[in-house]
């Protein structure tokens, strides 16, 4: 669970809330027309720039903002080293009985005991890498695309109240709140695109950085290993992957 | 058919002009000279960016953003395993009567046949990929300038409707409808660039990248059948291009 | 010639004369200290950014703009088949003699007939392709710049209008005409920006981008000769140039 | 000490002070609803794009901006000639008891005088160089997050304030007062982006900046040290590091 | 002496001047609380983003925009040329006493004439360019700062003062000279930004890059010569630099 997702969304909705609320009229802040044309247009433009499938499957995206799986650095190097001394004392082929947490590790492991070339077990593990962050990036296009076209589509909402209401602009005391329906547009737009959309996106962003970071790591060990490197080596080599303060020199006794 | 683009593009037109309508009087929003300001003057701009052919053949290159030709990944894959074990029993050059469904894919498989050198292969492959890439770039970029040149054009047409206001401004009751038919012109330039040429843009770019995954797939499976490798490497390997909960876990068996 | 700038530029221009001669007083639209602080302004900025010899020749630059010299690559490719089979027949140094229409190719040819070594042939023809390039892109910043520079000016040139306006605003009668006045800069800015400096600056960039086409095919196609391809594959390689459409299949009996 | 960032950080908050406090009153530019929007609303919206942890170490990271470690080129560049000359003069082990004061230094030459091999002694230094680059990117994305999100946030609440305004707008004596409260989001996001947050970010870039300066020359010298290179090739190449005017003719002598 | 800066600057600031003039009062455009809030907060912003030292760094900075010390190609290619022959004559050796009027050319020639490898004359020189290069971005990065920093504080300053005027706005006579006054802290920071700092950081942008290209030009001559090139290979290679107008052809006698 990615509490910061949930805890932000919300609060940052109920703060523009609690705004609307303090001014005491939450009903001047409520107009049906101005919601279809920017949430509705907002959707069907989106759906213009993608294809049906990745239009519906964007909830399941968007769904992985909330949830968070990071598998941590330090669990990964300390089953690397593991692993590279578990080879370097029992051979490679050992390692298929090895017990790995991670999916793409054990896809990793697996290519090295079936004993492949190390050029073959490396391309395939980055294209891997490749087309799983391709994949994560098509996802994250749609909530960029949503915080891209609502203000677009909140500005052409406006600018239709603007041009009803200075065609039929008789009385000036009306033009306020007619011009406040005008403005309710851009506000929708800039909720939507800057509250939901484009923090889900950043988010979706951070997640697909956490991954690339992940299986960099496992690359680099299981390579290491099928190469027969020193463990120390593996291990300086993965120590990289952590802040100063969290290198774990007891670690080293392993 | 790409109904994506199709049902975007009418639901989006017809939500704004819902929102003109509830308004009550369509009629506001129609102004003959803010129309050929706008759309003639985007047009003549766009044409001076681009050659008269590029120009001409963009109505061509919109068309494929509705349009949807995506040769299935998993259908490439399974065609290309059949390949690889058709060649590992008999041989490369008895691909040359193999039912190829892709066209690119048939001018690989017979540029193997054909007995080239795998780097020539290789070179002339990715060429006619970047070629085509270059090709849907150039195709592209018209939808694009329509994008950046329509709200430009609108602005210019906006500050002339506006000068021509100000500048004969005696009685305050007309500043509302006159300022209402400067607005018209940026209107169109939102509609014009957000709703048609930049979704159109984008959905071409999305049609350019999924020719390019298809083509990226086909050359490394060309490439791995020449070089002569495990039928089983070759499925890992594209095993890949596809997301992990549709990698076929039976067809290993083929 | 390439109509397609002249035609463009004089139409958008004439649309934005006739939207405002339509509004009845084009003498509304003409101001002499607007129009010296947006040209003179925007010239003597655009002149800090630059030498002044690049400056002066972008009179020169501009005019590319409007003449197009873009050798076919059918021609170009017709060209090389030919040259390769005189090759492989006669030899290389028969291509001596050889007709070669395009100055670059010329060049080209003449390194390969001199006995180069293929890597410095490549090295000389990319350098070259490389540093035209570079001065392509010099002269089209003069006219990025000036679309840059020309709203900045227009906008100082506003609010210089606007204080003026305001400083000394007696009678809200005149505030109309000297808010046209004001906002006539912007709209001079606007004009030069998009309907002059930016289309020039984006065909430039499209000629650029035609003589890098032309230029690798001809560096592909040489390079190809030199090291004594089949004039098959050549032509295979070279036809990634062109568009599936134009594939000229006759052309494989040359 | 970076006495840069502190004295530009309470100056420029002094100077805007200044403006307020000179216009008389202060009190007018204090309002709790707006503070509460903008500054808030502007940390959960951050908080949605990061993790928690991230978020939380944001302020330890905003520290460095006032702290500088910067190890001066020229300090390096003579230990490293040091280094040079020790290691031709008594070997390559004779670096082990050296003293090195720079942590990322004294790790480099560990590894030199372990003995491994010197593409994996400049893979391992380059995998910990990107890794520490990766990882101030990331603490100064929250930085760059507060600059953009803040504006976006003011923008919401001064379109609030509007709306709120022109819906009761009865009595057009209190435009006024309420359009300047609605302004007030508005000020707030852009002191906080322009004169704290997107300031901070830039000087985390120039810290980034700096470490990966000191470590590209670390490893150079390392790395021409392990290779045996001449002690004055090393300083030829590490001079580099200087401007002109502080290369030090008289350390060739050293 | 770079006439172009000088000219430019001078002429752009008379420009916006007489633009003033003619409207009768300079007095209205001259208020002592804007200019410090945009001068001096700007400034301070500026300092916070950079050390110290580079900060007072910037005005030494500045004044390479005005001073043109650009060594013409052609001067350039015809020593290089002198020198091949000179050192296919003589032997390298011979060129220690040559006479090279560049700095970096002589450094350049040094190296070939200490007798090091190819490769670490080219890695030494690449590392010199590389590195000035870097110099001159942090130098040109403090007028780009200026420039996105002075419209930012004069948005401050202008907000500043419209709330000002908004919540003291009795009579409606005073909005016209309080908005002018708001409004100069927008026009100042125009004028800071477009007219002075951004076109400053351009021409150092342009002056970085002729030394890159001179740079590059001596790499590749003194590379030629010490692979021992044919004199007319290096002269067909470094005549690329020149546009084809200036190509002389005459030289090639030499």
């Amino acid at each position: 669970m990615d509490v910061a997702t949930l805890i932000g969304l919300i609060g940052a909705l109920v703060t523009v809330a609690g705004a609307i609320l303090m001014g005491g009229s939450a009903g001047a802040f409520v107009d049906g027309a101005s919601v279809v044309i920017v949430v509705v247009g907002t959707l069907l433009v989106t759906l213009m720039k993608f294809s049906v499938a990745q239009f519906f499957g964007a909830t399941k995206v968007a769904f992985k903002a909330f949830v968070s799986r990071v598998c941590d650095p330090e669990v990964l190097i300390d089953k690397s080293i593991e692993l590279a001394n578990h080879a370097r004392a029992n051979g490679i082929l050992a390692l298929e009985d090895a017990d790995v947490p991670d999916e793409f590790f054990r896809k990793a492991v697996n290519l090295v005991v079936d004993g492949h070339d190390p050029e073959i077990v490396k391309s395939i593990l980055h294209k891997d890498l490749e087309l799983t962050l391709k994949r994560h990036a098509d996802g994250r296009a749609i909530f960029k695309a949503i915080g891209d076209v609502a203000p677009a589509m909140s500005m052409i909402g406006t600018l239709i109240g603007l041009v009803q209401m200075l065609t039929f602009m008789d009385d000036p005391k009306q033009i306020g709140p007619a011009m406040a329906i005008a403005l309710l547009t851009t506000l929708y737009g800039a909720v939507i695109a800057n509250l939901i959309a484009l923090p889900i996106a950043d988010k979706l962003a951070l997640r697909s950085d956490e991954e690339r970071f992940a299986k960099s790591l496992i690359i680099d060990a299981v390579i290491g290993i099928q190469e027969g490197r020193n463990p120390r080596i593996i291990q300086d080599m993965l120590d990289n992957y952590l802040p100063s303060s969290r290198r774990n020199e007891e670690r080293e006794a392993a």
